[in-house]
């Protein structure tokens, strides 16, 4: 496992006392986890299958084992470690930016999707169609040095709430789901964040969030250049995207970042399906888990359709490929650290 | 760090007692690691800087003090790690891939660069000009599955042998290189590969030889596309070159995969050129050495103009910029481990 930095094991220390310093540092015994693993979850099936699966690729000589070196565990991040509605954070992120750019780029007053931004019409960004969609990506993820793209999301993430609760976003990431990260790197094994999102989006704050460190976040990326600035090395950010992780991208950004087969998988659209597919049929252990987002009064019910990304295929076949789902409303005693 | 894993810790608690123990923890204190580290290099003032460095970011409370999870050390492979002449390593795959296909293309008989490769005429490979080489490469590296890509390169090193010196190409590492990869370990670096070469040529042997796991290793990729055959998914290697890390490429790969500025980068040639100055540019400690080929008797001897690359730009600036060369006549004892 990669131990987790002084700044996380404080969080969690804070946070769940002298059980998280011992789940941080992984000295409890698998018995004594197994009772006090996941205390956000109820005591549902759920959590009994979750903690089966550890236990059975731990155990020494058992059947299942797996070695520490192969306890791969790959996670979606949108809508399964943090909340994506009413939309992706990421979106958030790009409205705001506009914003807080429009000054500098009068055409966007009448130009598509920026018009509709800074009228304050969600509905409307769509208008201009897939490559407007492209446009307001580039335009707020392009242009600047890597270096400058990571403090202006840092800085970002430092005050931005979200529209429903108030919220920070950073505050929006699902306890249970942490808890299960911990509970993983606890019993040796190594998680990744695999998403459709920007990796340089999500990097600068996926160590305080999961404890998860840059070199374990897969996403999509755009194109970078090198050049001199002065006598400095940097890298441009380009209006180009180089690798979308999403759907079928999802086995091949694993295959391409980590180059080894995962053995745990945790998802909540069809987004995720492809990566769902190809953790389970691997020969050997492969746990897959869906979040099934039903939990109107905590956090959003939304099912098969939602107005970000569809649970359908995934949900018609998750029976008969044994894929958990998990339900938030029944198998969630918390969903968020502050509620 | 990468904490070693439970076997490891086992593994050498029983081959060094204590002291491995202690080691693979890293509680041991630096003079008696300094003593005993790099046995295969001269004691140099090479070797002295390297320990110098190590030391003083390993020291808490020093001002050249670096966090375990920012000690990221990225290494070249070919001409770094191990040898590259008469030619890459990978080339040599090349090679015995067009012999070993031939009999399914006729056509190659009188289509360069396949001609000369099964006439032996290593010199007319370039005369098919970039196409020809890039059509060498899609031929032997794409239009399989990835784990059937998997099984042809470890079952080609099994076997493969160095044109020169008649042994496995696995065994033509450099000792004292892989001793510094160990060394760099044992006190919380963690060590990745930054290479031109295809990823997924490499992942099979580095762990092996290095004790770099495939998440660790940076290279060159062709696209990939996710299909299900019969039920099962696999990904299939396309003939079309995704990502090309070499030159400025390096870079743009470490900021890709492992997004963190490394402070430790060892090269041999100009395709590290960029490499080198992104390491060393960052603010605070950045430690560069360079690989000078001087040993015509044990290796080779080659400067700045070779068959395969080019070491001119990177030797010119390296005492302006500090960049410790490395002689391998003058500063290693041993430089394979069965000389």
């Amino acid at each position: 496992m990669r131990e987790p930095s002084s700044m996380t094991r404080r969080t969690l220390s804070k946070t769940f006392g002298l059980l998280g310093l011992a789940l941080a540092y992984g000295f409890s015994g698998h018995v004594a986890l197994a009772q006090s693993a996941l205390p956000s979850w109820n005591d549902t099936a759920a959590r009994q299958r979750i903690i089966d699966f550890v236990k059975a690729t731990t155990t020494e000589g058992g059947v299942g084992y797996v070695a520490p070196a192969d306890r791969i565990a790959v996670f979606d991040n949108d809508g399964t470690l943090w909340t994506e509605q009413p939309f992706y954070i990421q979106l958030g992120f790009m409205l705001d930016r506009v914003k807080a750019l429009a000054s500098q780029h009068p055409e966007w007053k009448t130009k598509e999707p920026f018009k509709s931004i800074l009228d304050g019409d969600l509905k409307g960004i769509a208008k201009g169609g897939e490559m407007g969609i492209v446009e307001l990506g580039t335009a707020t993820h392009a242009g600047m040095t890597t270096d400058q793209f990571n403090k202006i999301v840092t800085d970002w993430f430092a005050t931005a709430k979200h529209p429903k609760t108030g919220k920070l976003y950073t505050e929006m990431t699902y306890l249970p789901m942490r808890e299960l990260l911990g509970y993983l790197r606890s019993n040796g094994f190594t998680t990744y964040i695999v998403s459709g999102g920007g990796v340089e989006f999500m990097r600068p704050v996926t160590a305080e969030l999961y404890g998860i460190p840059p070199q374990q976040v897969v996403g999509s990326t755009i194109a970078t250049q090198y050049a001199i600035v002065g006598d400095v090395p940097v890298l441009h950010r380009l209006p180009k995207v180089d690798f979308v992780d999403d759907g079928p991208g999802k086995p091949a950004g694993i295959n391409k970042f980590i180059g080894r087969k995962p053995i745990f998988v945790a998802g909540n659209s069809d987004g995720d399906y492809e990566m769902l597919r190809w953790v389970t049929a691997a020969k050997g252990p492969g746990f897959a888990m869906v979040i099934h987002h039903t939990d109107a009064e905590r956090e959003f019910a939304y099912d098969r359709q939602s107005s970000f990304g569809k649970l359908d295929k995934t949900l018609d076949e998750a029976e008969r490929r044994n894929w958990l789902i998990v339900d938030m409303k029944k198998d969630w005693k918390t969903v968020f650290a502050n509620e």
